[in-house]
């Protein structure tokens, strides 16, 4: 059954901004494109949508391919449909946002990909596209969704001291932060095990290892409770 | 330049949770499908993008034609990419809510179009596609906002009194508040003129009008303002 607007037709890709901390910076992962447009060019890891899948499974599978990660936490971004934001023709683009234990195996199998790279969110190389605006955009997010839901936990180890979590809302928000306060307002929400563990490395005294509890989160959020950091 | 996964490809829409709030409940703008697929069921206004024009642009003309509403308060939602979500073929919508001051004219206009209609969030008719889901999707995205952004204002007249606010804050959320924190809260945030007129109508004594300053916000959130009720 044919209507108005069929054709011409957009293309329809998905994009993902994938976001690593590797304890002193927040990265992005980035591929380099082989082909026109913008050849040689870095980019957000991404590509065309079927016709038979559906948008979350085409960002899996996109980001699968080009850089080998896969069982990240995925999130929808924004839409991009400037008319003129590819030079091939009329292609808008579902964005996505990636959440990466950069500690964890998944991360090594995607940095294995020849043609993908991990950059400091704050110095990328010049990115293909309108996929400066699309990371801008992702950054934003993270950043607002990181004061009232505990997505942070996902760029960190499965177990982490309370002064790595700090860190990680330091470096993300761009901030210093009163060490006092903020262990006093996250042990507060009693959604972390402390565990048995210390962390032996570096140049400190031991500190204690932390887990979080993403179950208990899921029962306190059903009874209204609120994440706000 | 074609590429691989040119064709075929998705049609692409756009389709608008349109919330209206009348002093005593909160409601959504529905229009009734003139052509199959459903046809004669309600839906949320929307329809195709045209090939050369942005997707803003395309929910703004959308609204226009089918609602009569313009120059309205609007914000992408999520995009909706099922497979199987439009009977005809594969169709993804970029969805968006739009919050409208009822009281305005611009409303009036809407409830000209003979087929276009209010309808509480709380009791509407079986919807066409999945446009329940964008309406629950919509619905969460306002309770989520209102909490940490003074998009209320955007569905109170442009005058309106500390109880106004508040019952809207009830409804939306559907909790009972607190009056006197309410107000502290509120008011604390030095977001509100207090105007030197009051609200005559209703059987309750008079009371106080205020307006919100939307620039004072703007200046606040650039030096790191949140706002949070």
């Amino acid at each position: 059954m044919p209507h108005q607007y069929e054709f011409p037709r957009a293309a329809l890709t998905v994009d993902a901004v994938v976001f690593g901390f590797d304890e002193a910076e927040l990265k992005v992962l980035l591929i380099k494109r082989g082909l026109a447009p913008f050849k040689g060019r870095w980019a957000l890891p991404g590509g065309f949508v079927r016709v038979q899948e559906t948008l979350d499974d085409a960002v899996r599978r996109e980001l699968e391919e080009e850089t080998g990660l896969h069982q990240v936490y995925l999130e929808q971004l924004y839409t991009f449909g400037e008319v003129k934001r590819d030079p091939r023709e009329r292609v808008v683009s579902v964005a996505y946002y990636a959440l990466v234990k950069m500690a964890d195996h998944s991360t090594r199998a995607a940095t294995d990909a020849s043609d993908a790279q991990w950059f400091p969110v704050a110095a990328t190389p010049p990115l293909a596209f309108d996929h400066a605006t699309i990371l801008q955009t992702g950054l934003e997010r993270l950043r607002g969704k990181l004061r009232y839901q505990p997505i942070g936990f996902e760029l960190l180890p499965e177990k982490f001291t309370l002064s790595q979590l700090q860190h990680l809302y330091e470096t993300v928000l761009g901030t210093a932060i009163d060490k006092r306060n903020f262990r006093k307002k996250v042990l507060g929400f009693d959604l972390l095990e402390a565990l048995d563990e210390t962390n032996r490395d570096g140049p400190h005294r031991p500190a204690q290892l932390h887990r979080f509890n993403p179950a208990k989160y899921e029962r306190l959020k059903k009874r209204g409770f609120l994440f706000e950091l």
